[in-house]
């Protein structure tokens, strides 16, 4: 039953990031291939460096076509419905945290599958969780917001480590998903609802950062 | 004798999207060594992502360095002969016009030949035509411009939509990659010399895009 | 003796391009997180891209997470004193160099290890020493300056058509690695010392370069 849960949010995930794709088009006022492009780079480019980095053919989305094909669903469906979801921006951050702190548990998973070492099987929930956002800010042309964004990497890292480091004490693969996904989750939710933010680098007195 | 056409027309392809890595170069007055490699990232960097996506090893210019080769003398070509190119401008996204419709078409031939599904084909097709000038414009600076240029990337999935859709009613395989070339080909021309557009993401009146 | 010395070289590359990155991060003004991704990225980057070009799997760093970990530690190490480095810029050019010819050796030795031409392998030690950077740049939000400072990428291409010069010709391993990091570094070194250019691509008289 679990398994089902983690399918459902696992598309879930995906059809969030391809609306934030979409959105980002939307911004750069693209028609709708552009939408769909942008989608599923957005929707499916995490999970296919994952991939591509443990070596994992075919790909998640070749074997499975339909991952792709619903990301350009979600993503024409935005090009017609996106005045809707602009005015409920503020919902679609909470979508997209429900879908960094799946795929940072489920990218880690997927390595752990694989044979990874833990430290690689985290590295691998952060990378998915993380990099289809990047790609979909490179080329749409928007500065990588999501490394100003603290939280936001640091949350994927926190969900990875919490489920590798359940994994790897004997936990059960349910509580360590569930757990996994509560931390990455909750770390983002009290970004999101409390401006949490670590501490940035900030350069000392009298020295010019930008040398 | 087909099977030579498509020989000379992707070589040709390579080498037209060479120069536009080079032209890049040159707006950027980069030194020759940027002109090989931006040349070569554009010439090979979209059926390179291809093969990386299908599980193609070795990658087809690894096998065939000939490909990486004619990249760089192109390229370097350019740095001496750019100024006559330039005034040929025109000309050239002509010749860029052909090089998309046949990569979409021959990416997507490679994907089937792989055993890939259909849409998988279609999205290799347009990986393949579209991709290496993304990362051009990535690497040179300059604004990804083939996401504004709308009928850009809709030619590449036309004429791959064109070609898959024929090889899958059972037309021969000369036939699906001359009509399939004639619709990317095509519309692109019609685009170059029309103008055409597709309809583009407008925010609704009273709405601000850039939330 | 010489492979410990190359293993030696190879950690200190390897954390030299971590700390560029988090220096990166640090005129970013980014978290500890951001510090450890763009260190991370930066140190293995290059390597990571030839590994996925040569089909080696598994990848490097996934068969020895130590190299992943080491990147993390230093960018986390930069975080606190970057203060200091970045008084002491000048030496971490110095450093840079370093890496740079070196990896251009290291990556044209993994290719021809993997049976790859010498061509391929030329290039192959281009992209190791050059990729990391490049992708530093862009994740960064920088101008990808490396493809505007070509001592840098020639360097890294002189470096590596020395050493699979040699190997072809018959020399000695270790002297093919000596005289091919000397190559590389002596010419970075030139470029920092003498402000050694190649000649930049001018437009004609008369002639807009940016149509």
């Amino acid at each position: 039953m679990l398994h089902s849960l983690i399918m459902i949010l696992d598309w879930f995930g995906i059809c969030v990031f391809a609306i934030t794709g979409a959105l980002v088009a939307s911004r750069k006022q693209m028609d709708i291939v552009g939408f769909a492009m942008l989608g599923s780079v957005t929707g499916i480019g995490g999970g296919t460096i994952r991939d591509v980095l443990l070596g994992i053919q075919p790909i998640f989305w070749v074997e499975q076509p339909a991952y792709l094909l619903t990301c350009v669903l979600v993503a024409c469906a935005t090009f017609f419905f996106a005045h809707i979801l602009h005015h409920r921006y503020r919902y679609l951050l909470w979508f997209d945290a429900i879908g960094l702190a799946l795929f940072a548990v489920t990218g880690a998973d997927s390595a752990l599958a694989h044979g990874a070492s833990p430290s690689i099987a985290v590295a691998m929930g952060v990378a998915t969780a993380t990099f289809g956002g990047l790609i979909r800010d490179i080329l749409g042309g928007e500065s990588p917001v999501i490394l100003s964004q603290e939280v936001y990497i640091t949350a994927a890292l926190s969900g990875a480590i919490v489920f590798v480091g359940l994994v790897g004490l004997g936990a059960s693969q349910d509580v360590a998903v569930v757990m996994g996904f509560a931390a990455g989750f909750g770390l983002r939710a009290a970004a999101l609802h409390l401006g949490l933010t670590l501490p940035r680098y900030r350069p000392k007195n009298g020295f010019n950062g930008d040398q």
